[in-house]
Formats: C-alpha cells, sequence, structure tokens
C-alpha cells in the first residue's frame, strides 16, 4: 500500500460511542493519523456521489410522566385523574409552534447563521424539498418556515419524538388509566449548540410544562456535538479525486442531518479529520426494517477508496501517512 | 331454593360481550327472568357495602396517525418532516381545555342534568373526593370543573387515553422518524349520549384536527350504552335487605363510572333489571397487575346472596320466579 493504514472498528455508534470516546483518548499515540476516513454517510442518489463536511449532534433522551403507582381503572377513574398518557402528549404538544419552530426557551440562541454563499451553495448541490419528499414518500413538509427541507435537517435544530409508549399496547383495547407514559425524544444539534446547554434548557422547559398533577422524569442516553470537516483539508481534496476514479463523475460537497459522535473526537484528540466517504443511498431504509445497500455502489466504493489511498500518497501535505508508509516498508 | 336460578357465563365483558348480545336476543324464551344478579361492581370499602344503581357507557377506539411509508432516519428527516408521533400528540392535546372539558364539539348536548336532590344524594353516600384520591394513590384531581370526582366519574362522561404505541419501544434511543403512531381510546358515556352519535363527532372531530402533513385512521372496537337500573324494583328493595344479612350493615346505592355491556341488553330482551351486587373494594388494583379480591368479601358475599334469594321468594311483585321455583318443586 502507498500509506500506512490503521483500522478501528465499533459497533456502538447507534449508543453514542460510549467507549470508543475514551478508548481513542487512550490509545492517541497509537492512533496518530492525518485523516480518518469513514463509510457512513449518504450519496445524492445513482451515480451522484457525495462527500459528507457537517454533521448534526445529537442529543438524546426519555421523557416518562408518571400518575398514579399502578393502573387504574378507566371506568372509575377517567375524568378525575389526569391521564399521564394524555399529560405526555399535552407536553410534547407544546416543544413546537404552529410554523414547526421548537418552543424551548434559549433553544436557538446559539445557531450559526451562515452566509448567503453558503445557502446558495447548499440550494445548489444539495437535494431538493422534491427529492426529500419523494424519498421519504410523503407528500408534504413540515418544519421551520423560511428554509428548505435540506436546510432543515442540516443547518437547523430539530426536536423529534422517536418512540410513545404506555398502557394498553396489544390487539382491542383495555378499560384503564395506565399508571405511567414515556417518550423517547432526539434531538437534533447544530453549530454552535452544545447538547450540554441543550439539556438544561430542555429539563427546565419539560419543568416548567409539567402540570401539578402529574410528575416528569428525564433520562439521559447520549449527547454528540455537531461536526464540520474543513472541505479544503488535503485529505478532502484527495477524496475529491478519488471519486472521479470510483463512480466517473465528481462528488458533491453536502451537510448530513446525521450524527457521528467520534468525529470530533477524532478531530480533539488525534487533530485528524474525519473523510466521510459514505455510500448509502436515499432509499436506503436507513434505521427503518427492510434497510438494503446498493451493491454497485459496494464496488464502486471499494475502487473509490483504491483511488483514495493513491490521491493520498501523492499530496506531500499529508506526511504522516507517507512517513510511516516509508518506515514500514523499510522495516519490511 | 326458594326461587328458580337460570346461571349464565361469559368471558367477553372486556371485550364488549360481542357474542353474549346476540345470544340473549335468540334465548330470550330460555332466559325470561324477573331480574339478573351480577357480580362485577365495587363497594365503597370494607364493610361498606353498596349497590351499583348507574354505570356510564364505552366507546372504545383506536386512533391511528400514518407518516411516511416507513420509519426514516430521524438525523436525515428529522425537522423536514411532520413526526407521527407528534401529531398524534398534538390531537390528543387537543381533545380537552384547560379546564378538563371534552372539547369535541356537541360531546355534551345530551348529557342529561341531574336535579339538587339527586346531586346531594350522590354527595351524600357516594365515595369524597380525598377518598377517591387515595384509593387511586394521586396527590391531586383533575377534570372538568364544578363536579366532584365522584361526579366527574359517574354522571359526566370522559375522554380518555389507554395506551400508546409508536416506533422505538425497547431500552436506549433509535434514531428514526417512525412511520406511525396510535392511541387507544376509551370514551366513557352517560345518560343520553349514544355511542352512535358520540363516535360520529368523535370522527369529525379527529378529522378536523388531522393536520395536512398526516393521515389518520379510526378504529371502533366496541359500543356500550350507559344503564340505569330503578332504585324502587322489588328486586333492587331485595338485595338492599340482603346486604343487612350478608354484612350486617344496609348497603348505600351508588354509580359506577364502569361499564357492562349485557345490562341494557337484559333491560330491553328480557325485561329485566340487573342488580349489581358487587364485592370489589376500591384497592383491588381492578384492571392492573396484581389485582386481588378481599377474601371475607368472598363469604360475606356468598351469605348475601343466601340472604338475597330468601328476600326474593318473600316478594309476591317478583312473580316469575316464583312461579318456576313452584313449577319446578311440583315437577320435582
Amino acid at each position: 500500500l502507498p500509506v500506512n493504514i490503521k483500522c478501528l472498528f465499533e459497533g456502538e455508534e447507534e449508543i453514542g460511542s460510549p467507549n470508543l470516546k475514551p478508548f481513542i483518548a487512550r490509545q492517541r499515540r497509537a492512533l496518530a493519523c492525518d485523516a480518518v476516513v469513514m463509510s457512513d454517510t449518504r450519496m445524492l442518489g445513482i451515480d451522484r456521489p457525495a462527500i459528507t463536511y457537517a454533521l448534526r449532534g445529537s442529543l438524546s433522551l426519555e421523557l416518562e410522566v408518571v400518575g398514579s403507582p399502578h393502573d387504574l381503572h378507566s371506568g372509575n377513574y377517567g375524568g378525575a385523574l389526569h391521564n399521564p398518557l394524555q399529560a405526555l402528549c399535552e407536553i410534547i404538544s407544546k416543544l413546537h409552534d404552529r410554523d414547526g419552530r421548537v418552543l424551548i426557551p434559549k433553544f436557538y440562541d446559539r445557531v450559526r447563521r451562515w452566509d448567503a454563499a453558503e445557502r446558495e451553495y447548499m440550494a445548489r448541490v444539495g437535494p431538493k424539498d422534491a427529492e426529500i419528499l419523494r424519498n421519504a414518500g410523503v407528500a408534504r413538509g413540515w418544519g421551520e418556515v423560511g428554509y428548505t427541507l435540506y436546510e432543515r435537517t442540516t443547518i437547523r435544530p430539530a426536536v423529534n419524538v422517536t418512540g410513545l409508549t404506555g398502557g394498553h399496547q396489544g390487539t382491542g383495547g383495555k378499560s384503564i388509566v395506565p399508571a405511567r407514559a414515556s417518550a423517547k425524544i432526539d434531538i437534533r444539534l447544530v453549530p454552535d449548540q452544545e447538547p450540554e446547554e441543550i439539556e438544561r434548557l430542555f429539563r427546565a422547559h419539560i419543568c416548567r410544562l409539567t402540570p401539578s398533577t402529574a410528575r416528569s422524569f428525564i433520562h439521559t442516553f447520549f449527547r454528540t456535538s455537531p461536526a464540520l470537516v474543513n472541505r479544503r483539508h488535503p485529505a478532502m481534496r484527495a477524496a475529491f479525486a478519488a471519486y472521479r476514479g470510483g463512480f466517473g463523475v465528481p462528488p458533491v460537497f453536502v451537510r448530513s442531518g446525521g450524527s457521528i459522535p467520534v468525529v470530533n473526537e477524532f478531530q480533539e484528540q488525534l487533530g485528524a479529520p474525519t473523510i466521510l466517504m459514505g455510500f448509502a443511498l436515499p432509499d436506503d431504509r436507513i434505521h427503518a426494517p427492510n434497510e438494503k445497500f446498493h451493491l454497485p455502489n459496494f464496488f464502486k466504493g471499494i475502487e473509490t477508496c483504491i483511488c483514495f489511498l493513491r490521491e493520498v500518497a501523492s499530496r506531500p501535505e499529508l506526511r504522516r501517512a507517507r512517513e510511516q508508509a516509508e518506515l514500514q516498508t523499510i522495516a519490511g
């Protein structure tokens, strides 16, 4: 190989990489590198390769609303007690206004404003509203007025309910006022929001929204900061060139609304940018049942990675990779 | 036995007695009787026996809100689409106003107003607010202003969410915009509300509340009309006397917020009132895990039933029971 490569595998990305983060800190010397390459992002479509240069952060929480110590008969108590399922719905309904804006006070205070040039670039190369809706399989968009759907999912933060649980969930009905209900909440963050601060604001807001007739509890699963990758980094230029070799067309630079916890860790601990060379397609049903991968992209992706190694080796700025490869060759 | 007895068993009461209702209609002759006795109600406490003379009706439904055809990645789509879980919460949050009143238009139009004498009787013999809260294990009541908790659960209708389901329900978080969410709804009805009409009003209201960014569907499980039993019926008098024998104290007449589907069927098909001689206690955790039955009430209940048969036999107004018993004696 023309450059030295270190492989790092983990299986906990979806739960916030709780073990990989301290591992990277402990193994800083062993992991030292010029750039990290990760394939966990999407292209815009078949033959429309893309390199991701921005990720949203993520704050993963569970909100629980509790009423009575155990379920009660809904005939005997329905109408006299604040049903926790209803109270939970009432709280959740107050997280957004009618225009899709998040109602948590100070939530937008640190959200970075992007200049016209950046938004124009996004509008030019990014997915159009109609394309996003088609990929999602829905007829109408929703969300913060004044932003395209691509912008709403990348440069704007979002509060999303990912799960609801409470009371009877089997077939038919059951006559109960359930004792408790809970919602899984996924807050997507953008520069320069900080997960810890947003968590504090969320907790304070839920506290205010919780009526005196119910109790609420919040459990935090994980926090991930938003991430940006310098598009002008030599390894990014190498990746740009590599896609031409793999796909026959140049890629575009796109932002992703997703989150990858260790990207900031690599930057902070190793001083290395993460080159997000992902080969998924928008209709791959990511995180859904029957997730798929388009096989031609598997082979084009391999080709792109081979080209990338060649490109990296040809760039004198990426010294460590070259030097280590040379050392290894000497040692070999 | 001093009277003739016919026993009828069913195991479908909780799903609206779908088979017992047509069975009663088909077997009218075989089931002919003066009164029906059923033990499916509560006392007010240990040594505080009660005969139930009113039941609320019940309308059991499921409301489903649908967004995309399958789950989507919440990073990639969160903020650009109307999350069905959020949309469901928003719809449910609009079913009540801040004072606990149901916001379905015309919902209260047919609700019967009870005179001061009836409400005064209820206040005198029925459970107090503090007692209801203690039995429920909650600190504060909730609901329609202007009514006691006992009234809110008996002479006033209620809309109750008995189940919430959507998206991820396991441990931790999952980064999805779920495709669909649903709520089980239990509407308790009072005289003179009709389940079919309330179902129409509910469906029309949900239709109005459903935003253009989501679709909603309603499935009806069953409908039960509210029921009233004449407190002056000879069989009720017999029951009243019987409790003295079984418990040593006279019972009070109470309303229940629960529903028993066949009570109206017995009245309409057989012309017979249902004497609701139940022996459950308020802390029996009815419909909840670890449901119990207070064993002394089992034996006092048996004693009460023996007394009831003797009392019924002594009342010449209850002719059919007596005549049939006599016929049987002759035949025997």
